[in-house]
């Protein structure tokens, strides 16, 4: 099954366009809980209101060996027990060709992702080994989420913005498995990239903690179904008191405005 | 001490500066051996001949938890038996704020390694968690070495490439710990970047299986004092029959030209 067909399965089911962050940053954890346990406690409560899970490698490395066992075993868990949901592996890996493929191997063969996030400033020949996985989605990062994100995303190349023109040139390749990410805190961007590509899968971030607008961005990044695209929110629902409750009023909110 | 000194030191001490590359692909590996004893052989045979030791994160996460365990392990020999040799960890990470700092833990807490490979592409707040570590050098990737790296890289913003646009304006935050990354396979793109950056420490790759001309390359490269650069090579190195005579080799083909 193809990374979209899995995505419209569970948006359906679970009428949610919750992307829910598995970012268990260590000294948040209550005492003597591991990252695993953690993400464990959060997916049971959550697995009927999301589209999607994302863990952020960057949270189980600063945890050294034993946080990358929490991440295989979050995966392998989700695998087993909730085999609907994609998991998307926030990794913003990249790197040229060689290379490129040994991170490609450990996102979707050691770790099992169904999705990974790269960069594409080293170009097409970075990309293709993680684009031959063919089932699986290889989300670009454009804008992203941050203040700062401006600086170098938004210079001008011939009187368009540079993650625009990085965006057109990408889009000329045809890909099938591309997938998009747009930070939620820049609606015009998000709409420029829904009008380039209308019927790719989109991920969002900044929904929750990051606080955007959530009317604007909806509207700017559903496609014509109304679908197609993932908000993340890690951790305004992990580290709520009441996670599902968060998550639910988060797809609920969301929902108002597809 | 800061990088640029033991940096400075190491250059003196072994009159070098080729950085090897330990990307010990397991396909590769004679049998039975773990990425951490191929390592270790390819270091007992070189380390008075190097600048640097370079492991490229992808090929140990390639290899599931083992190859992180092999990767640990590396970097903890190097700084037991060889600690005068500086260890730049190549994981070309980059992330917003709050996860940039989980990977900066990572690298230089976790790991231990003197140096770091980044991405700059989300600005300035993704990359401060890296700068606070001052005694480590932050390594930001301007200029790649593979054959489409010119598609983005190369896209010209007010008459100047992206890549250079960039790294004026990080030029202008006037960064202590800054390093500069240009492939070995770009000599015009170095001079540019060696003009503008007359006294930061630079790393290149590409100088070995990448086949660049050697002294065209060294020529733009190097500092005022014919140092102030590593240049990485790792397959033509490690997989040679005979790692040592292959490093003595490009060490004093490289000192030719300084």
């Amino acid at each position: 099954m193809t990374f979209k067909q899995k995505f419209q399965n569970i948006v359906k089911k679970n009428n949610s366009l919750v992307c829910v962050g598995l970012d268990p940053e260590s000294e948040k954890l209550p005492g003597g809980i591991s990252q695993f346990e953690f993400n464990k406690q959060v997916i049971d409560a959550t697995h009927d209101l999301v589209c999607a899970y994302k863990p952020n490698s960057a949270f189980y490395e600063a945890a050294g060996i034993e946080g990358l066992q929490s991440l295989r075993d979050t995966i392998a868990y989700l695998k087993k027990e909730h085999p609907e949901v994609p998991i998307v592996l926030d990794a913003k890996r990249g790197d040229i060709g060689n290379t490129a493929k040994m991170y490609a191997t450990a996102a979707f063969d050691v770790y099992g992702a169904d999705a990974v996030t790269v960069y594409p400033h080293l170009g097409r020949d970075s990309l293709e080994p993680f684009f031959s996985y063919q089932d699986k989605l290889v989300i670009v990062l454009f804008k992203t989420s941050n203040p700062d994100s401006g600086t170098f995303q938004n210079l001008k190349v011939d009187g368009v913005n540079y993650y625009l023109k990085v965006a057109q040139e990408i889009k000329s390749w045809g890909i099938g498995n591309l997938g998009v990410f747009v930070g939620a805190t820049y609606p015009e961007e998000m709409k420029s990239l829904r009008d380039l590509f209308p019927d790719e899968i989109f991920l969002s971030a900044g929904i929750g903690a990051q606080g955007a607008e959530i009317e604007q961005i909806v509207k700017a990044g559903i496609d014509k179904n109304g679908e197609g695209i993932m908000f993340n929110a890690s951790r305004s629902i992990i580290f709520d008191k009441d996670p599902r409750t968060a998550a639910q009023k988060l797809r609920d909110e969301i929902n108002k405005y597809r």
